[in-house]
């Protein structure tokens, strides 16, 4: 059988290298979104922490790797997150960060990695014009460049929450995993693969920026020519074929979902479970919104995967009044 | 010495007879909010689990020790909070939950209390005329009383925060409690006082609602003839004699705030953490807002006890526009 890039040993090990703020955070059954929604639904909150995504369980570990290797400087494309929470996790350790992004990128995201004293550089495209200019960054300089889901310590941070969630797994059925790059979803899939196979592993993307998910049908990388959604999380446009490959191997299935469907999950979050969101962490309750008859009756899990948003959007999103109680 | 009715050995078995998804919450420095304050800040967060509040934690004990005892039924009054948790914990365990409640508590809140199974009766006083009440349906019927902050289980289920919180204190110089009945300040603050005496424990109430504060002061019990403040969850009037003597053992400071202060720091907390949480949450924030010098270079832990809120009302009080980033 072919195997992944990652190895659950190896994972463990991750998980005693993270700072245990970003470990072990909450997973709670939430009755209250439930009868919009037909399910049992768990949410696993990761945005209760320093930088408000998951990001900081890879950080964390790269950053380490970094310092114990001598490393004075390092450079990474990201919409925000990953910027932020390396950062984060530079800091105190003698790390350099420059994190160059998409000008249009979140404005919050991009307050926050330069609070964290992170150098950013904006470029005008893309995501994937930032991902080419730090590049060639990491090239003209000498610099290591992060490479988001394709290092595999991005994966690997990730995948510790899938050793929280497996922990849990004899009580759900499914879980349901926002998709971009890929870590997220590789390193949580593979963990649950290993070591819960029942549970379906089921990555969500916007049917706007549908690269990988096109890629996973296919069996074989698909690029597209936009990626629009305000899901800016996940929005790339050129999957990664190792990230690929190993994504076939643990994914049973991926879905795409309209931007209306995640304008409404972020409500239901913020109605009915008090919590803010960004658009990618409501790609979950989107897929359940669009597919009543396949969860209905079943337990699912939904990643919470980040709260980074601009308030003024947020606002302009979920609206002033709040959704109606069924 | 004279000490209170907790003790620190029942309190860690405590911690054992509850129900993980309310323990171990979050404790993280928050950054982005210290600019605005000028301390380093940590939130102790209370609110990601099923019933979004730390009330999940006594409620537990409490069901528990009925349940071992072979009683069926319990009332209790509660502004929300307490019921909610009361009849979720209630459930599985073969309990009747009667909470009795003022009509004009939060909506949000008594909602949650009918979806969970409970009985809910409404009163047409405040929160001091549905404890009345409560004691008299407990009378009339024979069915056991739980009343908040004077069983002694409700105090030691929130006093495992203060375990958690001890875990960690060496890296804090004072905590901020929300001040209502007490059970929450008495708890948190004896496992402070025993196991990490140089962590300041600062009671925080509003300034429309400040019986227990002019008691703590006054070393005696003073009511007051109103409550008024938009913090549902800490708005008594009649403080309740052994947990004030309780108080007096292990409260540094009571302080009081002004309402402009608690919309301040919930406005904060959405727009610097993004975190929903109900007025009473927000009284730590609140505490630092209005004392600038006394908290100034220090570093603060603030409980996040609770997010249940109507969010029309939340909208009202923080405003459609964020706060200006500084």
């Amino acid at each position: 059988m072919r195997r992944t890039r990652l190895d659950t040993a190896r994972i463990r090990a991750a998980a005693r290298m993270i700072d245990p703020v970003f470990l072990g955070t909450p997973l709670y059954r939430c009755d209250a979104l439930e009868p919009g929604l037909g399910c049992a639904v768990s949410i696993k909150l990761e945005t209760a922490n320093p930088v408000r995504s998951f990001k900081g369980r890879g950080t964390e570990l790269v950053t380490r790797l970094l310092a114990e290797d001598g490393r004075r400087a390092v450079v990474c494309a990201s919409a925000g997150n990953l910027g932020q929470a390396l950062a984060w996790s530079a800091r105190g350790r003698g790390l350099d960060v420059t994190v160059v992004a998409s000008r249009f990128a979140t404005a919050a995201k991009l307050d926050r990695i330069r609070a964290l004293g992170a150098t950013l550089e904006l470029v005008d495209g893309d995501h994937e014009s930032a991902r080419e200019r730090a590049a060639a960054l990491a090239r003209a300089s000498g610099i290591r460049l992060l490479e988001d889901s394709l290092d595999v310590e991005t994966c690997e941070g990730a995948a510790t929450i899938g050793l929280e969630l497996a922990e849990a797994a004899p009580s759900f059925d499914a879980v349901l995993i926002a998709l971009g790059g890929g870590a997220l979803a590789t390193g949580v899939g593979h963990v649950l693969k290993e070591l819960a196979p029942h549970v379906e592993v089921i990555c969500v993307q916007p049917s706007g920026a549908p690269a990988m998910t096109h890629s996973w049908r296919g069996r074989r990388v698909v690029t597209t020519d936009s990626a629009v959604t305000i899901a800016d999380g996940v929005a790339g446009r050129c999957p990664i074929p190792a990230v690929l490959d190993d994504l076939l191997l643990v994914a049973d299935d991926a879905v795409l979902v309209e931007e209306a469907s995640i304008v409404a999950g972020m409500r239901m979050l913020l109605d009915r479970a008090g919590l803010v969101v960004e658009p990618s962490a409501a790609l979950g309750i989107a897929a359940i919104l669009e597919n009543r008859d396949r969860f209905a009756g079943r337990h699912v899990v939904t990643i919470v995967c980040g709260s980074n948003v601009d308030l003024e959007a947020y606002h302009a999103w979920v609206g002033a009044a709040p959704v109606r109680r069924p």
